[in-house]
C-alpha cells in the first residue's frame, strides 16, 4: 500500500517532495504524544513541535470547530479575537514588544521582519548564519544556507559561521561569543562599505538548525552590542524555542538576556492550525506599516485567533513549560546513561535535546541515520540536524511524561546498542 | 464598544491596519450568505468571496472539526488527504496542469510561481499590469502596482497598462487585445536587452483588482502568444476566478481559451481555512523542484486537506457553479434597471459584477464611496476597486439566491436615489 500511495504522490505532487525515513510512515491518527501508522503501529512522538500541546488536543480541537461554526472572516472587519490575543500574547514579552502582524506561516512572519529592518533603516543589507534555515518564501530563501535560493545568493546577503558545540567559532568555547560577535562585526563592515548597508540580524536564539549548540545565556550580548551599535535590527525567529519548548522562559531570546526588536513566530503557535505572526516594537512595526500597505488575508482571522488563544489555555492550565523543564532534565538524564564511543556530546534544555555523533572525530551520519531508522522500526518518531547531519534531533510535544522520556531513552539505547559502527 | 475595540485594535496591532467603512463593521456571526454585528445588525454579504460556499458552511465546519481530532501533522508523513485532493483538484484542469504544491496563502503561492518562471527559464524578468495585486511577500509585491514593494521596485520589474473597459489600452476596445500583446512583447524585449531576460507573466484571468474590465474570450490569445514565443511562462492567478466564480467554467482561464504554465489559487479553495496552492505542468515542476528544497509545514496537511476537500463537495453537490451563472445574470438584469446618470458601465460574469462611475466623464470616488457607506448602513456589504476607486465591486458567496439579488439590488437602487451627487 505505502509502495502505490508513494507512486500517486509523486504523481501529482511531483518529485523531490521530502519525506522521512527509508520506509515513509503514512500515519492516519495522533494522540497526545502518540501517533499511530496505517498498519496500527504505534509511535512516540519525540520530533513534532507543531503539535505543540499534544496532537489532536480536544480544547484546541473544540475551539476550532466551535469558531468555525460562528464566523470565519477577515481583519478588515473588526472582531475581539485578534484583539484578545494580540494583548494576551504581547503580555508575555518584554514591555517594548508590543505590536503583533498574524500571519499564516513562519516564512510570512520572516519576510515581514526582513522588511521591518528594510523599511526601518533605509538599508538592505541582511545576515544570518551559514548553517540555518528561516523559510521558503523567495526573499527569506536568501538567508536560508540548508535551502539555497533559486539563482543565487543576492549580493544584500551575508553569512557568518555558525556557534558550534564541538568546533566553537574562533577555536575556543570560552572565546566563541567574542568570535561570533567579530565575525558580524565584519560583515556589517562589508555591507557598509558594498553600499547596501546594514538592516538587520536573523537568528535563531536556540540555533536550532545549526544543531542547537551548547552555548552560554551571556552568548548572544557581544553580538547583540554590535548589532545595536551598527543601527541595525536584531530579529529573533522564535518559531523552533518560542512557546517554553526549552522549560524556562516563553522564549528563546528572553533565557539569552536580549532585547530584540523584531520576533516571530510560528510553527507551534496554534498546535498545527496554520498561524503564526511578527511581534515588534512600535517604532518598528510603524515603520512597516507606513511603508507597506499590509493586509494578509487569512492572517489573524477568527478561526485562527481561536486555536492560537486555545493553545496558550493549555500551555498555561498544564504547566507544560515547567514540565518541559523537568521531564527535559529527566530526559537528558537518561540519555547521558547510554553508553557508545560515538556520542560525542548531549545537549538540550527543556524538551529540545541533541545528540552529537562523531567516531575517531569525525561527524557519523550513518550512525545517526542509523539510529533514527532504528526508531522508527522500533515505535518512535526523532530526526536529525546539524551541518553534517549527524546531530540527532528529539522535539517532542509539550505533554512528553517522564515514563515517556524513559520508553524513548530505551528505544535509543537499544539502537545504539543494535550497531556494529 | 467600536470606539474602545479599534483604540485596542490600534494600540495592539499597530497603524495603517486597513478596515472597511468609515464606521468598521464589528462582525460576530455568519451563516450562508448573511453575517451579523455586535449590535445586531443583519447584512447580506455581497463582498466576501473567501466563505466560497457561504459562511460556516456545516459541511466544510465537520470536515475541519472531524479531522482536526483525527491527525494533523505535515507532508513529510505519507497521509491519503492531500493525494485523493491533489487527484481530485487536478482532474478539474487541463491535462497538462497535473501537478501540485499546497501552502497556506496565495501570497506564498504567487511567490512559488514567480521562482518556477525563473527556475524554468533561468532567466529573472517578470511581467505584470500596473494596477494589480498579487500578494504581499517580499518577491510578490514586486509585481504589485497597487501595493508597491518597500524600497521601490527592482531591476526586473515590468509593468505593461492594465486593460479597461472605457479607457482601452491602445485607445479602441476592437483593438485592447493586440495593444496589450504588443505592451508585453515591448517589456519582454526590453528584459532581454537589460540582461536579466524574461521569466514569466503573472495576470488574474478577471483582472478583478484592475477593475473587472468586459473582456472578449479572445482576449489574451495574442499575449499569451507574444509570452510563449519568447520562451516565457504563463501564469494564471485564480485565487479571485477560480472555483466557479464566474459562473462558466471552473477556471478564468479556461474561458479565456488559454494553456497556461503555471496556476496559482487562494481564497476560496477551503472556505476560510488557509489553504492555498500552485498547479503547474510537470516539467515546470520538476525545474522548481529540482532547483529548490521547497517544504511548507502547514501546507497540504491533513486538515487543510479535508477542509479544501469539503468545499470541492458542496461546490459539486449544489452545481454553485451552474447558481453563480443564473443568479449573476438575473443579479445583472436587476442592477441594469438602476437608473443614474452616474452609472458608466456595469458588466459581469457569474457572481463578479461591477459598476464603473463616471460624473462627466471623471471617475466618481465619491459616489462609488457613498454607494458603499450607504449599503453597510442599510444591511448590505459591497467593495470597490479599480484604479480610481471608482468601481463598485459584487463578489458574494456562491450560494447567493435570486432573492438575494432583488435585496441588493434594491439597496443599491436606493444608495443611488439617496445622493445628490
Amino acid at each position: 500500500m505505502t509502495n502505490d500511495i508513494m507512486a500517486r504522490r509523486e504523481a501529482v505532487l511531483g518529485p523531490n517532495v521530502p519525506t522521512f525515513y527509508k520506509n515513509p510512515v503514512h500515519l492516519i491518527r495522533g494522540e497526545g504524544v502518540w501517533a499511530w501508522d496505517a498498519a496500527g503501529n504505534k509511535y512516540l512522538d519525540c520530533y513534532n513541535n507543531v503539535p505543540h500541546v499534544g496532537h489532536c488536543h480536544p480544547h484546541v480541537v473544540a475551539a476550532i470547530a466551535n469558531q468555525a461554526s460562528i464566523l470565519n472572516t477577515h481583519t478588515r472587519y473588526l472582531h475581539d479575537g485578534i484583539i484578545n490575543y494580540a494583548e494576551r500574547l504581547t503580555a508575555k514579552f518584554q514591555p517594548q514588544l508590543d505590536q503583533v502582524i498574524m500571519v499564516c506561516s513562519g516564512s510570512e512572519a520572516n519576510d515581514i521582519a526582513l522588511r521591518m529592518a528594510q523599511a526601518m533603516t533605509g538599508k538592505t543589507g541582511l545576515i544570518s548564519t551559514d548553517n540555518t534555515y528561516h523559510g521558503n518564501t523567495m526573499a527569506v530563501s536568501q538567508l536560508s544556507s540548508r535551502k539555497p535560493p533559486i539563482g543565487g545568493y543576492a549580493a544584500n546577503i551575508r553569512h557568518v559561521p555558525a556557534p558550534d558545540t564541538l568546533r566553537p567559532v574562533g577555536g575556543t568555547a570560552d572565546g566563541q561569543a567574542q568570535a561570533f560577535a567579530r565575525e558580524i562585526q565584519t560583515k556589517i563592515d562589508d555591507l557598509e562599505a558594498s553600499g547596501h548597508g546594514f538592516s538587520g540580524f536573523l537568528f535563531c536564539p536556540t540555533f536550532a538548525n545549526e544543531g542547537l549548540p551548547d552555548l552560554p545565556k551571556d552568548f548572544m550580548l557581544p553580538a547583540a552590542k554590535v548589532i545595536h551599535a551598527a543601527g541595525g535590527i536584531l530579529i529573533s525567529d522564535e518559531v523552533q524555542p518560542g512557546f517554553g519548548r526549552t522549560g524556562d522562559t516563553w522564549w528563546g531570546h528572553d533565557w539569552l538576556g536580549l532585547s530584540p526588536d523584531v520576533v516571530t513566530l510560528g510553527k507551534p503557535m496554534a498546535n498545527g492550525h496554520p498561524v503564526a505572526a511578527v511581534v515588534a516594537k512600535s517604532e518598528v512595526m510603524a515603520a512597516f506599516r507606513n511603508a507597506f500597505g499590509y493586509f494578509n488575508t487569512f492572517g489573524g482571522n477568527p478561526v485562527s485567533c481561536a486555536a492560537a488563544a486555545a493553545t496558550l489555555d493549555v500551555i498555561e492550565q498544564d504547566n507544560l513549560i515547567e514540565n518541559a523543564k523537568e521531564v527535559g532534565a529527566e530526559f537528558l538524564h537518561s540519555l547521558y546513561s547510554i553508553n557508545h564511543t560515538s556520542i560525542a556530546n548531549i545537549r538540550g534544555r527543556g524538551l529540545f535535546i541533541a545528540l552529537e555523533l562523531e567516531t575517531d572525530g569525525v561527524a557519523d551520519e550513518a550512525l545517526a541515520a542509523h539510529v533514527v531508522e532504528y526508531a522508527r522500526n522500533n515505535g518512535m518518531l526523532m530526526g536529525r540536524t546539524g551541518r553534517k547531519r549527524n546531530v540527532l534531533k528529539l522535539r517532542p510535544p509539550m505533554p512528553f511524561s517522564a515514563s515517556n522520556a524513559i520508553v524513548a531513552s530505551d528505544i535509543m539505547a537499544r539502537a545504539f546498542k543494535a550497531t556494529k559502527v
